[in-house]
């Protein structure tokens, strides 16, 4: 896959180098670009903001810079999906990592101070799919640590760049459960014992523990989840344990329970 | 404010050097350290990690190694407010931000791999708050991207960390509305003009107009903000430039458009 990353701080993407990325990059499997966007100004201050229009507080990225960057990833036939984090974009979420990660190019296009200039979207969207996203319901002072995030989600799931891929099967947001708590040696730690059933040898028993574990805590600790399950999807054994939880089905649809009960 | 973070990658947290942070700390606004987790370990091989009880692909953090780091908070009086990024924890929003914001101490604790032996949860528990986040619905290789954008978003609602604090009013995310769009010189740029108002001059008139862009904009992205409102706060403007998008009142709640606009 090959990526490239626009920034007025390229220094931010350092992380990029490090751990499981810095490996896919190195071995080829990422052909990942982080340019800075101060190159595409011709100022000798090298400016790549200026006032809002109508006023208020902060500055605005100009368009002119922007406009010649993203053009550099237009000159041939083939054109990447331009991704730009914003607070107003779509939330980012696993099933639109597992989407990305079947693409061979992404870009991303990451704004400082108050934004972007709306103009460069309307140009950009002539030249290739724009994609504005969130990271979350929250607010960061750029694009730069979305775009660490978003490049981390979806290069660890191109086949090759996770050693153990079964590792990936059981993880939270693949199946829309939480994961289920983990444990380690020693048995017997500070008078915490791991679960029994866990050093029971027992392979079925420790599956429909570990499911178990899954549903209480989802449904403890995000039943916003729990109300996107489509029940039918759920055996006898998982519908107990949600009962158990105070989940009733009405219809085709999980009901909240009137008393939640405490994680 | 005072944050440690404990990792096995160190080097990931080098973006908190950079940019308004990296001032903060300069400036003794934030007092952030970064620990590696290795030197709590006392074996030649400063093992972290070891095989998950119950059987299971990756590698489970052993407690030892996390119950010394972080009996070194637990020393005085004071205690840090633990944050533990993962999957299965609470979704970061930018309340909880505020309210982090307000807190003197904070520490972080990234897990990877198949994350850390529940047991430490527990331990840290009997010791200070713990609190396990997740900065959404996604899967990330460890907890440092996510620490990273955490210690953005609080951080620069800490006074002083941002030059101009009123620039932050008007956020996504602050008041449940998505960010008006934005604009720079030039008026006019690849025959694309900055909307006429803007140019206007007339303040109370741009006013409006950003308001009703982002209603706009949250209506047509974000219907799951607009079912958060209370129409009782939206003023008769407001309120028509919402029925124009096709939502409705009923009761005390917006109802989704039957046909929804485009964006």
């Amino acid at each position: 896959m090959r990526i490239d990353v626009f920034s007025i701080f390229p220094e931010y993407l350092a992380p990029l180098d490090l751990s499981l990325i810095g490996k896919a990059r190195r071995t080829g499997l990422l052909d990942l670009t982080v340019h800075d966007l101060r190159e595409f100004t011709h100022d000798r201050h090298r400016t790549v903001d200026d006032a809002p229009a109508g006023g208020g507080a902060g500055m605005v990225m100009k368009p002119e810079p922007w406009a010649e960057a993203l053009g550099t990833l237009a000159e041939g036939p083939r054109r990447p999906t331009l991704l730009v984090p914003s607070p107003s974009g779509q939330p980012f979420t696993q099933a639109m990592a597992r989407e990305l990660a079947q693409q061979d190019w992404l870009a991303f296009a990451c704004g400082r101070y108050e934004g972007i200039d709306e103009r460069v979207y309307e140009h950009a969207a002539t030249l290739m799919p724009v994609r504005p996203f969130s990271l979350g319901d929250y607010v960061l002072n750029g694009g730069e640590v979305a775009v660490l995030a978003v490049v981390e989600a979806v290069a660890r799931l191109i086949p090759g760049v996770i050693g153990n891929a079964e590792s990936l099967v059981e993880e939270s947001h693949e199946d829309g459960l939480l994961e289920y708590p983990v444990y380690t040696k020693p048995a017997v730690w500070q008078d915490r014992e791991v679960p029994a059933v866990l050093m029971s040898g027992h392979h079925a028993q420790i599956e429909r523990w570990r499911r178990d574990e899954r549903l209480r805590r989802t449904a403890r600790r995000r039943p916003d989840l729990i109300l996107k399950l489509d029940p039918g999807t759920l055996d006898k054994v998982d519908r107990a344990v949600l009962a158990e939880e105070g989940w009733s089905v009405e219809g085709s649809q999980f009901r909240l329970p009137a008393r939640p009960v405490a994680d």
